[in-house]
């Protein structure tokens, strides 16, 4: 196995500081090496512990245990930590490009991503709308055909729609849609979680799932259509599900994703059940993608309070699913 | 303090199971005297505990500690388990009119209501949307000012709107209705809750808080002139809030109530966390009311296999609202 990379995001947010504390846990959370890609000072400036330059990933397994290998971009200049600008964006990307080109080339098993600040990757030109768009682009796949699972240790939900006003979801939505997120996540969980035959739970979108139509239509016109497609292409899938009583323990146990159709119904139950160690995995790339569900926090920067938590278990989680695909072929 | 009132709902369901096996917990929970309103039958049918027949809620006290008090309404007549007709819905209507009697004259200090079946009201004529409307109309509220809490063990939320469908809620939502319910919880938690200075915190309705207006405007137009106008009144509140980050542990700590605009907003993470323990409490009305957060569940009446842990929280939680509020004034 190749290491994972491990691209810093925003030197002036909080990923230096968790992805430095991931590594000081490899031994309790048995972490498999990675190596961080990004500006070498944002990690002194918050973190005491040993860091290693290195040139090619490589290097990172013969290092990794005693110190956090790095391989370093162009110098962005002095960051002020909880001050994001220019420079720390362009550091970002930097540190994004190379990672993804890395991973894309096998350089790196998988690819981890610290967060990023989006307004400041728009003042510096940058024309995807997220990291996610940018990494599919540079893997040769439409951003349309991946899809976001948000993973917790006893849930995963993936939202059918995302960062969109909530007045704007019921336009959004259609059969198609459904479908293919669906699929795209009941094949990702097989290749990347060796569940054979994935189990998924569709909500829908009204109270109580619309009563039979008493409270809202979505659930007869769109819910249930994709649903019998799903199930001709030989999809376990149940639904459509109230939305409020399918993420208790007991509903839980019943599937291995739950499918939502917009994006608080996806992340409610998620962020309220495992705050801080949520993990958004990117699925249908031909590289394993992972990153922590949390944001640049540069309010809390530097004040060596960030939680790993999330950091953590999306470096373990890539690690499995790497290992499972070079496992599985 | 006189003793609670129990409706027990539709008697296909597993209201009589659940009151009855809330009372055979009365020791474990400490559970002040109640006394059932409804069928005889319909209990014996599905419980064979004692049962003993009382006249007037008086009599509650002397035999609550060895038998379950009842006061009988009209013989509904043959009932089959998970078999609703219009006959149990009568029996339902029946008893629910009586408890909420016994409530307003003073005989009984709180209202517990197992659940109905709005369907089978409807065909028989009840024109109130719920039995909520239908209690507050009895106890001469208008339905539009009494707020449905919903009480876990670490989380209160409030939807601001409820039974409608997904596309209707922005059209519901204003300023004033913000407002109106909020000042009710507030007043509710102060006066049955004995917390002082509430502190509320009010959901955005857009992902993120809508971002400051990149992902919506509601917050914005609608939310925060609420908030002002809570301020005005002398309400603690913070918000708007991200819906996802506002109900883990630490978040949860930070408030009294969530005021969420919609109902999977709040209903989501209530029952998400606290599934078997959910009391839906009327607030705004002269009476305390509380209720099991769940339904009739006529497809597991009779197998004894009802989860009494919601009934009994609605019964506790009554007594202590309504001893804090014989305490109080």
């Amino acid at each position: 196995m190749t290491p994972l990379a491990v691209a810093l995001g925003d030197p002036a947010g909080i990923g230096p500081e968790v992805v430095a504390k991931a590594w000081e846990t490899r031994v309790e959370h048995r972490l498999l090496p990675f190596f961080a890609v990004g500006d070498q000072r944002s990690i002194e400036a918050v973190w005491h512990g040993p860091v290693e330059r290195i040139s090619t990933p490589a290097e990172a397994a013969r290092c990794f245990g005693f110190a956090l290998p790095l391989i370093q971009v162009d110098d962005p200049g002095e960051i002020l930590l909880g001050q994001p600008n220019l420079a720390g964006a362009r550091c970002a990307l930097d540190s994004l490009e190379l990672a993804v080109g890395l991973t894309n080339a096998g350089a790196a098993c998988a690819l981890v991503t610290a967060p990023v600040s989006k307004v400041q990757l728009y003042a510096i030109g940058f024309t995807h709308s997220g990291q996610t768009e940018f990494i599919a682009e540079r893997c040769g796949i439409a951003a349309g055909n991946v899809v976001m699972m948000l993973v917790g240790p006893t849930l995963r939900t993936v939202p059918v729609t995302t960062h969109i006003p909530f007045t704007c979801v019921k336009e959004r939505l259609n059969i198609d849609l459904i479908v293919s997120r669906s699929r795209v996540t009941a094949r990702g969980l097989a290749r990347d979680f060796d569940i054979v035959d994935p189990r998924l739970a569709i909500a829908g979108l009204n109270p109580h799932a619309g009563e039979q139509g008493e409270l809202g239509r979505e659930e007869i016109e769109i819910v249930m259509p994709a649903i019998e497609a799903l199930r001709n292409e030989g999809i376990l899938v149940e639904g459509p599900l109230a939305a409020d009583t399918m993420f208790h323990a007991r509903a839980r146990a019943r599937y291995d994703a739950a499918i939502c159709l917009y994006h608080d119904q996806a992340l409610i139950p998620l962020k309220t059940l495992h705050f801080d160690e949520g993990v958004n995995m990117t699925l249908g790339l031909p590289i394993v993608r992972a990153a922590p569900d949390h944001g640049t926090a540069f309010d809390i920067a530097g004040r060596d309070i960030a939680h790993p938590g999330a950091m953590i278990a999306a470096i373990s989680l890539a690690a499995s699913c790497a290992q499972r695909r070079a496992h599985g072929g």
